[in-house]
């Protein structure tokens, strides 16, 4: 492909994907399809001879796209949003065209300097303490990872090195072999999954410790659960505390948590994956109290922030814990930080790294400050008005405050009636929603994730569920109109295939269900 | 920024890298700047109103651009190249514009399944034993990862968490901390600094071992050192073998190796992340012979295939090794896979992953099998050029063949005149090469990197490298000719300021060689 056919292949993928964005709400959020669809449609072998790029882009349309669950729908309502906008795609796109690998400042340097700016202008909008900024006098900074599983992995291995060293400092007669099995890390019951992989990958007991009736992990929890472990024998080394959990947005006592991990030297990681990105908003910065605690910060601009995945910005107090764990040089460092400008390769899992920072850069400067408060408080007022619709409906609970985006309902009653709820509403694919759990309780969870929502989207939404709601609440009173029979002879879903396939929806569904909440 | 300014936006950057690449060989490859330079030309905090899209992207030709060390530039011939192609462009702007994270089937079916598909087509097109296609009726697969760190890190946490378990299950009275302890992971002194990273960061000591006078790995040296290890009472549990080492693409003898994994139960990782494109040329093949004794083969499309950054592929002959250790829902795996299609967040570390599947594919079709055959025998090509330019000067010796693109040459004698001819090069920045070492001997790596590259780059550069020897090589006969005044008085370099420059650039230069180099 030569210059001139880039230019024309480029031009007319931009113009793919504004008619994509532009025309979202004209395609069913879920897709219809069936495991292992595409395996029909393609070839088993690449092509011998290159095909043209018409071909390609038609295929996108033609093969990808009837695969594409649409995260950035105004009807996309599962997990938490996963950041998309224009200044950020085109950051790709420049970040794409240069191609350098920025794993020391020489090999690019523009690529670790930008970066050390950015993950300022972020930290500085997000209110974080000045220790954990590039351009802080001592051993702190900020850089970029691809992952909040990353980050907290991170953490992990920087927090367990570092208390292997310690303790073989202080007693050079214990085995570290033993030391290493003495590891223990402690986070809520309500942390994200890969806060329980962490601790798998890094080899360390995670203890995912129970919540309060809000689903906050409080001091007296944890400062029990050490206490007790540490008679017995153990050593706790790392705390998880999350603000704004997967499960329901919860925010853990950071107040609580902090000092406590302080006084035993407990590495505390912060994971704000979603909900940090509310702190540009000072308002909301209350929600963050307790952060001068930390050791470690981090939020997935790529999540709420209009950062594209995959961009997760991880702040550290005293990156050495870093740079001595991570350097398989074993230089001296003889500074605070590893010289005028940091070798980024020493702060995380890959040697190589991409120029993430072009997208971060882009979106600051073309959304400012403003934009991005603009963003969160209009969520946060969509939210609200969906809130509003739910508590208007006598037949639907709250059972969990409404936090930031997201809202945890269910229909009064048994928990088969939220589920037959959801199933229904899986199976029309007009809305996306998942199942959470709030304690024991099945709930819906619904965020609001698109940037192109609108209070109209709360509405077609709620109209969705609400109208789902009464086909189930009228069967449950007239108990034989519903079954599988039933299903089969209505007109819209007469085939069998259409039975299939929603059972096939239901078990995916059961399966993001155990993925994202941890039970 | 509205669909319109995004259209034009997105249209204006496209245009960009068409104009950036056409002009490379007009801008120096590596930048003239100082650490810390870009802090001194943007603001310290983010801008409160938003600014517009022309300000930015004259601000990535005016601010970074100058501190861009150009990776495709045909003067580039450091490390080993990085990939970059239109079709894998236009492959990051759809996917960046369709913005789904594919953790699982149901969060974008085509994301997990274009996956499966094009790992599929690249381990036909290397010749991969049949076992590690997702095709194959086994339990074995392709998936994407970052990066090779992150595949080597994967098979070392694997191969860790399968023997643990093995032990616990033979020896059930022993202790699991002691287990851990006793395992270890064994590589040749020559592999990439990342494996040795991925010992430390899955807390198993990781034995460098020493190689023959081709830098390869042999069976003896293997077996010597597990017989006795296992005498010690430690546990064997891992191997990673190089096809195509950093410093010198050596091979591993992989013939030898395997059937010693295989005996003792060791998980062999093979680690081809450079050499491994070469595969899809028939003739290369035999340099993976054995490769049917590996648990895992590694190769990144995103060094030598065309691919961009980050795109690293990893198969694996038994998934359940992974999905096992690291699936924290420990659901039981009644099949062989872990459904009718994968679910990829339980073979990698992050939970979330970017659609990295569609710039393969781009790729693949727009280049068809012949076009990927054609870009490796190209570069062969010019670097069998090269290395003619090299042999018919007798200044210089080129003390390991050739591999590949990779020629290591060096002046005879001292190693002092070398590292001079090395300074002197870096200090021009017309073309980039890096240092390296064969058996204690310093040598200049010089990588055919660029795709853009031609017969005349060679030339360019062998001239570049000839005139520079000349002139040390006249300094020594005599002696007073160049020193440190010499350099300060002559017109071009007269400058206090640029002799600190060359001084900077010489001290990144050896934290590069010390990164890329194990030494």
């Amino acid at each position: 492909m030569d210059d001139k056919e880039f230019r024309e292949f480029g031009k007319a993928a931009i113009d793919y994907i504004a008619d994509y964005k532009e025309n979202l709400r004209d395609r069913d959020v879920l897709p219809s399809i069936k495991p292992g669809y595409l395996c029909e449609l393609l070839p088993k072998e690449a092509p011998e001879k290159p095909e043209t790029w018409r071909e390609v882009l038609d295929d996108v349309e033609k093969h990808i796209m009837p695969g594409i669950t649409h995260w950035h729908s105004p009807h996309f309502h599962a997990y938490y949003p996963t950041a998309n906008s224009y200044p950020a795609i085109v950051g790709e796109i420049i970040s794409a065209g240069i191609g350098c690998v920025g794993f020391s400042w020489i090999a690019s340097p523009a690529c670790t300097e930008l970066e050390m700016i950015t993950m300022d202008w972020l930290g500085k909008l997000l209110g974080l303490p000045e220790e954990f900024l590039n351009s802080s006098p001592g051993p702190g900074g900020g850089v970029l990872q691809g992952s909040a599983s990353e980050a907290t992995l991170v953490g992990l291995l920087a927090a367990r090195e570092t208390t292997v060293n310690r303790f073989k400092k202080e007693h050079p007669d214990w085995d570290e072999a033993i030391i290493r099995s003495k590891l223990i890390a402690y986070t809520s019951d309500q942390s994200n999954s890969s806060v329980e992989k962490s601790g798998r990958l890094g080899a360390m007991t995670m203890k995912l410790l129970p919540t309060d009736e809000k689903c906050s992990l409080r001091g007296a929890t944890l400062l029990e659960t050490i206490k007790k472990d540490i008679e017995d024998g153990f050593i706790p080394c790392y705390v998880v505390a999350t603000l704004g959990t997967t499960p329901t947005c919860a925010f853990d006592n950071l107040n609580e948590l902090g000092p406590i991990c302080n006084k035993y030297n407990i590495w505390l990681h912060i994971d704000a994956a979603y909900a940090g990105a509310a702190f540009v908003c000072p308002e909301y910065r209350y929600l963050m109290s307790g952060v001068q605690y930390a050791d470690s910060f981090n939020f997935n601009p790529h999540k709420w922030l209009l950062v594209n995945f995959d961009c997760s910005a991880l702040w550290v107090k005293d990156s050495r814990f870093f740079t001595e764990s991570f350097n398989v040089e074993r230089i001296y460092l003889a500074n605070n930080k590893d010289g005028p400008t940091h070798d980024y390769r020493h702060w995380q899992i890959p040697l190589g790294r991409r120029f993430r920072a072009l997208k971060v850069w882009f979106v600051l400067r073309l959304y400012g400050v403003e934009g991005l408060q603009k963003h969160i408080r209009h969520t946060i007022e969509l939210a609200q008005r969906f809130e509003k619709l739910v508590n208007d409906d006598n037949r639907f609970e709250i059972p969990i405050e409404r936090q930031m985006g997201l809202i945890c309902f269910r229909l009064k009653g048994e928990d088969k009636l939220t589920m037959q709820l959801l199933d229904r509403l899986m199976s029309r694919r007009k809305i996306y929603v998942i199942p959470g759990a709030y304690r024991e309780k099945l709930v819906i969870r619904f965020a609001v994730c698109s940037r192109f929502s609108m209070h109209e989207d709360m509405v077609f939404a709620w109209n969705e569920i609400a109208e789902q709601a009464s086909e189930i609440l009228q069967a449950k009173l007239k108990p034989a109109a519903i079954n599988e029979s039933t299903l089969l002879t209505r007109p819209a879903k007469k085939s069998i295939e259409m039975v299939s396939r929603i059972k096939d929806l239901e078990m995916e569904n059961k399966q993001l269900n155990t993925a994202f909440m941890v039970k």
